[in-house]
This record gives structure tokens, C-alpha cells and sequence, in this order.
């Protein structure tokens, strides 16, 4: 037996019962949690390696719902401009024909959601075996898809590339442990009906998860009214793509019977509030959708959109905004918000019976927020101080699948149990940054011509 | 002559033409800047004291110009419920007849503040020389006036108790290097116009700024046009009290006549977007005030309404709360927003010839902030890496008046030039959180009642 406990921390296990153990123990055995409870476990379970969660909070570990990773070699390029998708995403892509930035920024970006209380997240970008390479080197849990489009991407010449690259890529991740291969078509702007039912059919083949960009853009909205007399959400309906397996993100641009159809299906949402504020995009009504009991998660978007990759960020923002646009105060209680990010993130990702709660039976994904920072103190609501104070840079130790990722706010450095040893060199925070530093030359030079 | 040198940084001098000196050097001598240049200076200004800024970002000191610092004591209690100033704070604020918990509160606050990089704070509450004591004896600069309200308050067993208080308070510090004694009755419900008139006529006699709680509130706003047939600006200005001293804290509830009325009037404007959006109180108009030249800096208000003292949270809340609202992506770039938190604040306080931006003559409140975090990179634009990105962790240096308050993320002890000597045992930050968590019980009990 090779077990693990976490002691002195207040457990908010976002249970049903959202029960909180105050001065708890948390026992892991390998890549499972094993028991929950009081002091007394520790005499129950002596161990070698124990955690002292210093009175810190333990909370599940964050989702991230929605992004596309490597594209924070790009960030801070292009900000608080108009028009920016095509005018500066798109050109500035087509760099991603070298897979190698595709992985060191996939690299970087993972280490920074790491860092930040990320232990599954959701990703949809070009070349996406990289980005299951860079996830399984550094150990965190991934949903990822290769983005298909009707254009030349990246990683294809040919239009709706994506859609065989999906397949080998599927084919190749669906046994793993920690990456789970998923679909993911870009838009509906981007995807014609018969492609977008095929992604379906292959999503139903092998049972995996389907995600787009859908009511996001007005520009999207209207086309699809003008071509085929529909809002997105019952056009996507209308050809039967949606179902249980679905993934929405943005779902900004809804209407009351959207709703309805996207509860039916039993659609999972990415909310990605930080990056629809930043981008004027508007507000999704995750009031009514969450209050409805459907799957709302939390997600950031690319880092040209929202910029950080944190979900800390994300919930600061969530009651906020929509407290703001309600005129309600009351409106999303930080509880709540705890909740959508980690097991409503799980729900959305239909992997609520294995993550996003502290539960016992569950995969050990967890994250220990120190409450030693001034801005930590005083605590009369774990959750609020979770939602309202907290940063990124108080999370202090991320454990991912019963392995300890980040420990003191800092990345461990570990071998890892696959085919290839972790690279000592290349995969410390340093050098990846120093990496990402060597490419920005390169990168500005493109950008100046835009 | 002793000079400090601060080398090896991104200067962002948010001076007029907002000049960025890229791998710079700033000279200190003693409380003034001194120069400001590239590397040559290092061999013009040969001195001991040097400080290697590696690469970060060096900042004018951020300004808070709204909080009530001492409310931190009761930070994370009463979120998320209606009705929250009168069912919770009010009674709450009963305990702050123990000046020593205003004092504590203050100390608290104030790290949080400095280590977050906000060298300027205004401060509204009670027993404000408690605060005026903490603020010297941890260095910040501090624009201080006692509350004054028609009924007794934690000070004064009679209504507006707070003017006598003022007036003393006045007197105590008008000479001070850090403090600026101020005005400071609560709102429109609170006062009426004999003792608005009497606060502008101290404010007056000693020119020192007049500040108030102004077009916040529904039921003010309501009250006020029910009694005087006025919208709150327009009354303010029929009796006579708004002049270029004047601050207003929120300006939510304000018409075009009324921007017209705090512009000809020169009025400051302190916008506290992340207590509004968490209050679901509105969105102060700031676009149209920003950008007509009015002076308006970036607030955040008090701990229970916006939990963090710091203001690059605030910063990260303004544009997209505002790009949002407008439906407009291009509405206040970062630059705009760094503005606003640095020489905005000093203009809307008429500190801007002292303090807001770094140029030579000015006194040297000097913020560096460090660029080696993993969300801190890559860096296309300074101001984007600062706004969309950067969380009060990533200050690193904090230089009030040309004294090193933090280093390394860490306050320094040192001994402070006044009468008394810093105390070294109650001043080390875990002495101030050991005794703030000492207090958590009593202010617990006093919640539970409400
Ligand atoms: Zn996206
Ligand atoms: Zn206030």
C-alpha cells in the first residue's frame, strides 16, 4: 500500500451536500482518493508521505473548459483591437505550420495552469498531438481535439483536414489514462452540414466528446439566420449533432427555446466570462442555465482572448459580471462559483463520476490554496475568499491523478511513466520560458506586418 | 548625496506622451526622481545603493483613491446578500468603537495595499488618526479624512460628531510628508445641507480635498430627487460644495447635465468597478468622463463590498467591465486603464504635480513589477501584459517617498523616522495577521447575531 495524506486543511469537497471538513485529512491511494475525515485518519493511515496543508483549503481541482493553449506565444499581441479573429488570429496561425511552437506553447501554457489550480483542461487547436505530448510530460489531464475547418489550417492543406487527423488522433489517445481524445469541429462559420455530421458520427463511433464554438459571434448568428432560418443552437439541432457528448462554448447568443433544446440534449456548456467581457462579446445566460441544473463550466478561452489561463481569474469574475448585468446582488453566490469550477466543469465534460469533486472513490485531482497571504485573511467564508480574493499565485500545491504536479507554487520536477523520460533540460519553468523568449522575435516580425 | 539607482527596467513613465524606456535607469535622490535615462546614467550617478530591476516593468505607485481600509477586519462576511450596508456593515461598524481595531485593521490593510503595489490610498472611516498611525509607521502615502454622518458612529456618541473630529484631525496633520488630512461626510442620506456646507467650508479654510459617497445608491438617488426635485450632482452643486477639491466616490447614477456640472466644476471621480460590479450598483459612465479629460482615477472601495485592496485587481475589471457595458472591444485600451490607476488618481486628488507618473522633480513613489512569472510572458505590449495579465503577486519592489517599503515580494522592516520606532515584534506581516486572527471570534459572534 502506497498511500498518501494530505492533513490540516479545511476540505470543501463540493460534494452534493457541499459539506466542508474543517482541520480534515485526506488519504490518497495512488491515483485514487481513499478515505476523508478528521485527525483520527492519521492514526488509521500511517504513512511516509504526508502533505501539511498548513490550515490551507483543499479544494478539487479546477477545469478549464474551454482554450486553445499554444496560442499564448501570441499574447498581448493584438489586444483591444477590432476585428481581431481575422485580422490578427487567423494570420498570425498560420506560424503554427511549425508544430514545434504548437508544443512549446502548449508547454508554457500548461505550466501556467498548473501553477494556477488547472488539473483537467479542454483544448481545441492545430496539431493537437503536441498538445497531448506537452500534457502528458507535465502530467496534467486533458480533453483535446484538433480543430477542423473548411480552409487550410496549420496543420493541413487541405480544407476539413482536421477530421483525419481526428481520427489517427483518436485512435491513438483513447486508451490513455490522462488525455481523453475528443472533436472539434471550429464553428459553424467554418463547417458546412456534412462535415459537421460527420465529426458527429465519429464522436458516436468512439464514444468522445464533440465541442464548438457555438452563439458566440453576431456574425455567426446572423449567417445562420440568413442561411437556413434558424438561431445556431436549433440549426445544430435541426441536422443532429447535439447530444449528451456535446460541447458548447460560449453559448452567448441564446434564445429562451435555445435553451430549452440544449437542456434536452443534456449539452454541456463552456462559460468563458473573461474573455466574452474582454471581447464585448456579451453575457451567456448561465443564470438560467445553471439554475436549471444543466452543465455549466468554466472555461478561459485562447489566451489572446482572455489572456490568463488560470480558472482563480475566471471565478473572480464570474459573480461579478453577472450579478452586474442582473442588478442582483445575490445572483451567484461564491459557492456556486466554486462549483461550476470544478464539478460543473467535470458535468459539462461528463466527468463528473471520476473528477471535480473530493470524494471518496474518485481520481486524486486536487488543489491546496494557501490561506498564509495577506490577501487570504480573514476567513469567514471559504468560499468567499476563494472567489473574491484569491489570485492564481495562492495556489501552492496541485496534485493530478494522485501525483503532486506543483508543490510551494513551484513545477516538480518527476520522471514520468510513460515511454520517454521528462526532459530535465528543456521542461523546467525557465527553460520553457526561455524557449518561448527565443521565438518572439520571429513572432513580432509577423505581427508588424499585419 | 545619496543616490539610489534603479537599473535594468522597463520604465513605463505614464508622463504625457507616455514614454517607455525600454532597459532603463531611474536615479532617486532621496524622496525625489532625480533622472531618468538609459544605461549611460549608470556611469553619471556611481552609487551603492543599486536595485536590479531584471527585466521587470517599473510603474508609477499605483493610487486607491476609495477604500475603508479598517473594514478588512470584517472582509468575506455578508457577501452575496441583499440589503447588505445596513444589515451587516452598519452593525457591524458598531464594534469599531475599539479605535485598536481600526488601527489593526488599517495595519492589515495597508500591507495588503503595499505589497500590491499602491503607494497612494484614500481612506474614508473612523478614528482615522488610528489609520494616519498606521499609515506612518508602514510609510504609505495616505489621503485620510474621518467619516462624518448624522447619527452617532463608532467615534462619536452625537450626530456629525465626525466634523469636530475632522477639524482636529485636520490640525494634527495639515504639515505631515505622507498624510493629507481631508473631508469626508458619508453620502446624501447621511448628511444634510447645513453640514455639507459646513464640511465644504473646512475643506476650504485649510484647501485640503472634500470627499463623499455620490450618486451610488438607488434609494439615494431616489431621496434625493423626492426632497429637492435634483438629481445628487446637481443638488451638490445648487448648495454650493462641488469645487476642484472635491471627490466623487462611484458617480454611477449621473445624467449628461450632471457630467457637464462635475466637469465644469473640475470634480475628481474615484471608480471603484470591481465593488460596483460585485454590488450589482451599475456602471459609473467613465468612458465619457475619461475621455472628455475629467479626473478620474480607479478605486476599491471597502473590503466588504470589494474584498481586495490592491488595484491591479481593479485594473483587470475595468476594461472588460466597460468594453462589455459599450458592446465596443476597442473601449479603453490597457494604457488608458494603467492611466487611470496611476496619474488618473493623482489628478482626481490634485496630487499629479507630486505623484502619478515618473518624471524627473517628482516624488519617487515607484512600483517594479516583476516579468519572470510564468503569466507575465511573452511581452509584445507592456500595458496589455500589465492589465489583461498581471495579478497583485507580481509586484515585486515598492519605493514611497524614495524608501524601499517591499523587496522581493516582502515587506521590509525598517526603522521609520518619526517619533517612534517601528515596532519590530507587532509589525512583521505575520504579527499583523497573527493579531487579526486573534479578533476573528469576537467580530464572528457579532456577525452571527445579524
Ligand atoms: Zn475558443
Ligand atoms: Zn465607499
Amino acid at each position: 500500500m502506497a498511500f498518501m495524506v494530505i492533513k490540516n486543511v479545511n476540505v470543501l469537497t463540493m460534494n452534493k451536500e457541499k459539506d466542508i471538513i474543517e482541520n480534515g485529512v485526506v488519504v490518497l491511494d495512488d491515483h485514487i482518493i481513499h478515505d476523508i475525515g478528521n485527525e483520527e485518519l492519521l492514526d488509521q493511515y500511517p504513512c511516509d508521505h504526508i502533505i501539511d496543508g498548513k490550515n490551507g483549503m483543499l479544494i478539487p481541482g479546477m477545469i478549464n473548459t474551454h482554450t486553445h493553449t499554444s496560442m499564448v506565444v501570441f499574447r498581448s499581441l493584438g489586444d483591444d483591437v477590432p476585428n481581431r479573429l481575422k485580422r490578427y488570429l487567423f494570420p498570425l496561425e498560420k506560424m503554427l505550420v511549425d508544430k514545434g511552437l504548437v508544443y512549446l506553447g502548449a508547454k508554457y501554457g500548461i505550466l501556467e495552469m498548473l501553477l494556477g489550480g488547472v488539473t483537467t483542461f479542454t483544448d481545441m487547436y492545430f496539431y493537437e498531438d503536441e498538445v497531448a505530448k506537452a500534457a502528458k510530460e507535465l502530467g496534467i489531464r486533458g480533453v483535446l481535439g484538433e480543430t477542423i475547418m473548411n480552409f487550410p489550417s496549420p496543420d493541413s492543406e487541405e480544407p476539413y483536414g482536421g477530421l483525419a487527423y481526428s481520427k489517427w488522433f483518436i485512435e491513438k489517445w483513447k486508451d490513455d489514462d490522462l488525455i481523453i481524445p475528443a472533436v472539434a469541429p471550429h464553428a459553424l462559420y467554418t463547417n458546412d452540414k456534412e462535415h459537421l455530421q460527420m465529426a458527429a458520427a465519429l464522436s458516436d463511433k468512439y464514444h468522445v466528446p464533440m465541442m464548438m464554438h457555438v452563439a458566440e459571434m453576431e456574425y455567426e448568428y446572423k449567417q445562420c439566420i440568413e442561411e437556413h432560418h434558424m438561431t445556431p443552437v436549433k440549426y445544430l439541432d435541426s441536422i443532429g449533432v447535439l447530444s449528451d457528448r456535446f460541447l458548447v462554448a460560449h453559448g452567448i447568443l441564446v434564445t429562451e427555446e435555445d435553451i430549452d433544446i440544449l437542456e434536452k440534449r443534456k449539452v454541456g456548456i463552456a462559460h468563458n466570462v473573461g474573455a466574452n467581457s474582454k471581447g464585448a462579446k456579451g453575457v451567456a445566460p448561465i443564470t438560467e442555465m445553471f439554475h436549471r441544473g444543466m452543465k455549466v463550466g468554466l472555461g478561459t478561452d485562447g489566451p489572446m482572448s482572455g489572456n490568463t489561463l488560470d480558472i482563480v481569474t475566471q471565478m473572480s469574475l464570474v459573480g461579478k459580471v453577472h450579478k452586474l448585468f442582473n442588478h442582483d446582488r445575490r445572483l451567484f453566490p461564491a459557492s456556486e462559483i466554486l462549483e461550476m469550477a470544478t464539478i460543473g466543469g467535470a458535468r459539462a465534460l461528463n466527468l463528473d463520476k471520476d473528477i471535480g469533486s473530493i470524494e471518496v472513490g474518485k481520481k486524486a485531482d486536487l488543489v491546496l490554496v494557501e490561506t498564509s497571504s495577506v490577501n487570504m485573511q480573514p476567513i469567514y467564508d471559504y468560499y468567499s475568499v476563494l472567489v473574491y480574493s484569491a489570485n492564481p499565485s495562492n495556489v501552492d500545491t496541485v496534485i493530478v491523478d494522485g501525483k503532486v504536479l506543483v508543490k510551494n507554487k513551484q513545477l516538480v520536477q518527476r520522471e514520468v511513466a510513460t515511454s520517454t523520460t521528462i526532459d530535465e533540460v528543456t521542461n523546467t519553468p525557465l527553460a520553457i520560458m526561455e524557449q518561448l523568449k527565443r521565438v518572439r522575435e520571429k513572432i513580432e516580425k509577423a505581427a508588424n506586418k499585419l
